[in-house]
């Protein structure tokens, strides 16, 4: 059973602020958990129902586990659908940063929405990018919801919240490319695309900002198949990373195998 | 001002069995609004806030418009940030369906996440696929959601609700290829696709059902890049559906320019 006072305090770590100060989240549902418990992420709690615990007490090393009704766990919950485990886990040590020249790299620009800002983590895990440079407006990477849409992605991937523009800029003087999409660009399945540089991602709605498209270097093209009549407007962010890493990832086998 | 009478009639389109009966639904938000309004949709009327519609009068073309105030909007809206139009939709007429034997299609098994199935429509409408075939128990085409993350593709693009497994054979025999990503498949970029077939997806949890696959010829893989240790478990079924795409796309403009 939970404590009035102890449901307080998770449903608290809904806010970013109270995250920041505590340096701990939430991380909800079976997956998500389960991909937890094998990290190396260090789990302070793990609140679930009696059949959860009945079923997977194996899988905990020696983690603080409390047993909770469905309505306790409702409460706590960030989801629309609760599901029936919340665990309370510590944030990842910050690591100092600093670019590396050989490195392939995801930059997103001011990305607002939590799940995109979550599948776009487990694309970049999927195709093995292991670091993302952030923009300090993109959304907050232990947002509940970007925790559950990276679907344990989150755990793996390092995520390094900078000033964008600097960061790309420094990049450059280290000699990475910095590519951004853009309708005026390259078509990227012709382009010959390098193994390192940075791959510049824009927000939902305005795209690449001006200031950080200042710093591209490399501006390609997502080509569309449709007839002009017939077209969307766009891709959303996270599909057009997906198709962006895709290619990547194929033209660098290619230059690997050769 | 929206009567009390047509504020449930227009939130029980929030029910698949009320639109199939009207044969309308409902689409929300300016974006997709002004998608509808360039489409041959037939919309039935825009309900809208006061600034909404001193705005984008000029888009009507003799459409019954409304003015609601936010909380009437917030009301008829399926969303959980309302926004400032809504509009009521007449369902696109039914089109006898028939398989064509130089299409390339996309089939989704047993999609049940509406933003999934919204993304997929409006990627398939992106790389220029015009059908997509739905077994029968995805999500409807017309639940608001699934209008919403499509972006208006789902006005431009045909989703034919079937029985999946027979629709593959009857494709089988006009000679088309049944493609399906499976964990055993063949590498899709190393792979020769072609430029017609069906390429199936499955479902989030558990992928393409046994009923399905046994219809797939092709059995395909999107290669992970993570290490072993590193790689998350699978790709969200949308951003699945991105990379295939892309990648036949790519192959199919070089078989058509060479």
């Amino acid at each position: 059973m939970l404590s009035k006072n102890r449901i307080k305090q998770i449903t608290s770590l809904q806010q970013k602020k109270i995250r920041n100060e505590s340096r701990t989240f939430v991380a909800e549902g079976h997956k998500v958990v389960m991909e937890l418990l094998r990290s190396p992420m260090t789990v302070r709690e793990i609140v679930a129902t009696d059949d959860w615990i009945a079923l997977h007490a194996a899988s905990f090393h020696g983690v603080k586990i409390t047993a909770a009704d469905d309505a306790e766990i409702k409460k706590i919950s960030a989801m629309q659908t609760a599901c029936n485990v919340v665990a309370e886990v510590e944030m990842k040590p910050q690591k100092p940063f600093a670019l590396d020249a050989s490195t392939l790299y995801l930059a997103l620009d001011s990305v607002r929405d939590p799940g995109n800002f979550g599948t776009i983590i487990r694309i970049a895990n999927w195709f093995g990018i292991s670091t993302i440079l952030a923009s300090d407006d993109c959304v907050d990477l232990y947002n509940p919801k970007v925790i559950q849409a990276s679907m344990g992605s989150a755990f793996r991937v390092d995520v390094h919240y900078c000033n964008l523009p600097q960061t790309l800029a420094a990049a450059q003087k280290i000699g990475l490319p910095v590519y951004g999409t853009f309708l005026d660009g390259e078509n990227i399945y012709t382009s010959s695309l390098s193994k390192n540089g940075v791959v510049v991602l824009g927000n939902e709605g305005h795209g690449i900002l001006p200031e950080t498209a200042a710093q591209i270097t490399r501006r390609i093209l997502i080509p569309c198949g449709a007839s002009a009549a017939d077209a969307p407007e766009s891709l959303n962010v996270a599909t057009a990373t997906a198709v962006v890493c895709s290619e990547f990832y194929r033209q660098c086998i290619k230059k690997w195998n050769h």
